[in-house]
């Protein structure tokens, strides 16, 4: 569009780079400037314009995902977009909230076509599965993040918060909490899984399902609500510190699957209690749904395991089958505690 | 909350690093944890939930700032924390919106008590300034890197687009584009600028002024309006592409102030038409409407140029003074492309 027309050729270098081959915005043209059917105006403008939706209201939230933090290096691009993007609307299913539109800002060592239509063909087969449609970001170099931003609806008063559980509530969670912490410490080399085994929980790690028809069935049901990202136990903990109350977790009651169970005990308890990355919800509701919750599960077809039970004892009681205490100094995942 | 129990001691290490002093959740608590008098729910649930603004569209954005892309290495974290809420709400005065609230996802390489304490100043000095508040974020250990989303207001039709650019509007930028680079140069050794040149010009790269109250100003009035955070001719290319126009700029119209009137002739024009972060506000406004851009900008204390004109011809066409036609490779600063 800059176009160079002739005499006065001003001398001095460019102050900045000039645009070149395969740029900044030739990039952002080519894999994220995509019609949008929801914004007044999408990806391509200082910021996307959003018509107000009457009678809901916007729930927002955004994730930071690093490399070497939250995947490991060398992770594959498609399942990396997958999982960018699960992640933030795992915080709407949370929520009990309906996907809307997203941005995606999004710093690379270097314009790597083969890697941005990998990453953006990923993205995009989740982003249409939850009909939720990319309405702004921002390319920049730098090391790998990426940083989205989440919008979904909800009616006033429908939104499932963290300090909403109360005494007598059951207590449940979705799917198998563990599996992606087990895959991960095969990564790691911290233990081995056989084919089989990793086959099934790798893509609990590396393309996990946000419950996002589970949340919006739990609307109206469920009291509180947390995604399990940083670890069963520690975003529990932020239920119960927000909701001033306690629980009881019934550890065997915890769901299993085959591989977790063929591990030992020490290790299964440690994935299950404390392992980050599943985005399971962790949730509670009255005693006297529970065939509402049965069923709601039943409906969108995600398994819910009923683990325990909040009272109004402050504190977190951990026991075994037996009804024996078990020790445990497993809190949530910090990004900056020492290990 | 999560409490040590007795008997059975699970023996396995602990699946993630277990909270320790100053984690993750103390320091977002600490820093960033604010009561929010506008959302229905701020910081501290998995979204934040914010009401719908009757006859208002929302205008979003995000934008990433990079250690050594976008601030140099050691910056005053204060200053840091200024730049990077005013780099946002500069995209939300691009659009005529009024700040509303905003989003942090914070990438740390330590949690540095001193470093966070200076840069939540930083910004939240400028937030309460812009009367916008913080609703939600992440933070985690990474390279450097500050990714907000802002939101803002604006009645729909109200937006300045990119696209609103008509043949016959005049020209205009506040301002002094340029000076944001002539402080980059000097510190990055490209040349060398007096004491007191230097305290002219470094504020304008390392705080600059959001146009918030400008852009406001200019609704009704303005056609098209963009951010020169790229560099004035690359983002001008923008708005001139997206409306199907072209413009003739008057290279020796643009204002110099003090500092870039004493530099060569080829320093001072490469930084004022290639410089970037300079986040002045470029814009298109009607030729009948001169006397009511230039009273805008008396109201809201914001200087403004008028710098050339929109026109029917494809293209950007640079005079000098003497009519004579400017030839530039300039194009906007492109994250990717090699210098």
């Amino acid at each position: 569009m800059v176009q160079a027309s002739d005499a006065h050729a001003a001398s001095a270098p460019p102050a900045s780079p000039a645009g070149a081959r395969a740029g900044e915005f030739e990039l952002i043209a080519r894999y994220f400037r995509r019609p949008s059917s929801r914004a007044v105006l999408g990806v391509g403008d200082d910021c996307a314009l959003l018509q107000a939706v009457p009678q809901q209201q916007w729930a927002v939230s955004t994730d930071m995902l690093v490399e070497g933090r939250h995947f490991l290096a060398g992770t594959d691009p498609r399942r990396l977009g997958h999982k960018a993007l699960a992640v933030n609307l795992s915080d709407l299913a949370a929520m009990g909230a309906q996907p809307h539109s997203f941005l995606l800002a999004l710093a690379l060592p270097a314009a790597d076509d083969a890697w941005l239509s990998a990453f953006s063909a990923g993205l995009f087969a989740l982003a249409e599965a939850h009909d939720i449609e990319l309405v702004g970001g921002d390319t920049t170099r730098g090391p790998l993040n990426l940083c989205l931003t989440v919008l979904g609806l909800v009616p006033p008063g429908g939104a499932l918060r963290r300090d909403a559980a109360r005494a007598g509530d059951d207590l449940w969670v979705s799917g198998v909490p563990g599996e992606a912490r087990l895959a991960l410490g095969h990564l790691r080399g911290e233990w081995t899984l056989g084919p089989e085994a990793l086959e099934q929980v790798l893509p609990r790690l590396e393309q996990p399902t946000p419950r996002v028809a589970l949340g919006l069935a739990l609307r109206g049901l469920a009291h509180a609500a947390i995604d399990v990202s940083d670890g069963l136990l520690g975003d529990l903990a932020h239920v119960l510190r927000a909701s001033g109350v306690g629980a009881e977790v019934l550890a065997d009651a915890l769901p299993r699957g085959d591989v977790l169970a063929a591990q030992p005990e020490a290790r299964r308890r440690a994935c299950q209690l404390a392992g980050g990355d599943d985005y399971e919800l962790l949730f509670t509701a009255p005693q006297a749904r529970r065939a509402d919750v049965v069923a709601a599960a039943a409906a969108t077809g995600v398994p819910v395991s009923r683990i325990g039970s909040v009272d109004g004892e402050p504190g977190l009681r951990l026991r075994d089958a037996a009804g024996h205490s078990i020790r445990t100094a497993w809190a949530s995942f910090d990004h900056f505690a020492q290990p």
